[in-house]
């Protein structure tokens, strides 16, 4: 399997948006976030690139999608890595043929026209990836 | 304040570093980890750089230190984000003077000779910054 190229994201469920992008902004010193809509998971998402990496904040309206559910159980916090790999397809492929059960089995639409792929929990913590071909 | 130049590392805590460390390199095809032992804060810990990143799994043998007391109280999973700074003492002094508090006021020593400052929770999550410079 080919090794990611870099941390293409990281994503924080936020209950307030607007509260989350402001105290991000002011406490971490990051650029300044760009909020888009992105009804296919039923949230609100705001992104800020540091280095080659985008830090997200997702805040979900929708309760019943997968992040409200996550919200609903954890609260705030952390919700994602996202490693950006040079071919999605194949290294999907890989890793069920290596007999790796991952969530998505096909890469799906994510926030920001990304395409990625679920992995699934990785010792506590949802991992994923993203095409970054 | 100035923006932090890169995301430095991501922190995730486990119970078992041998059998984390294989999985992390099996479902995510991260090159190889190395292992540290960091007294000082009751952990044995492994890094791996994802561009320009490090991933690094933090497995606390202290049940009294503050990473083993998170194992305790949230299981495994994700434990904090640090960003780096170019000038780490001048970006606390800088939080302080803004009125921002953070955990700690000044740097202290982060795992792998990384010098550290935590912030505290940022809407769920634990934020770090790491001299950078």
């Amino acid at each position: 399997m080919m090794s990611p190229k870099r941390i293409h994201h990281i994503n924080f469920i936020v209950r307030d948006l607007d509260a989350a992008v402001a105290q991000y902004e002011r406490t971490l010193g990051v650029d300044p976030f760009v909020v888009v809509d992105h009804p296919l998971r039923g949230v609100r998402a705001a992104r800020s690139r540091v280095g080659e990496c985008w830090l997200v904040l997702v805040c979900p309206y929708d309760a019943e999608s997968v992040p409200g559910r996550f919200l609903a159980e954890h609260g705030e916090g952390f919700f994602l890595l996202s490693l950006g790999v040079e071919d999605l397809a194949q290294t999907i492929g890989q890793l069920a043929s290596d007999g790796i059960e991952c969530t998505d089995t096909t890469a799906r639409a994510g926030i920001l026209d990304w395409r990625v792929a679920d992995i699934g929990k990785v010792h506590g913590a949802n991992m994923q990836l993203t095409d970054d071909g």
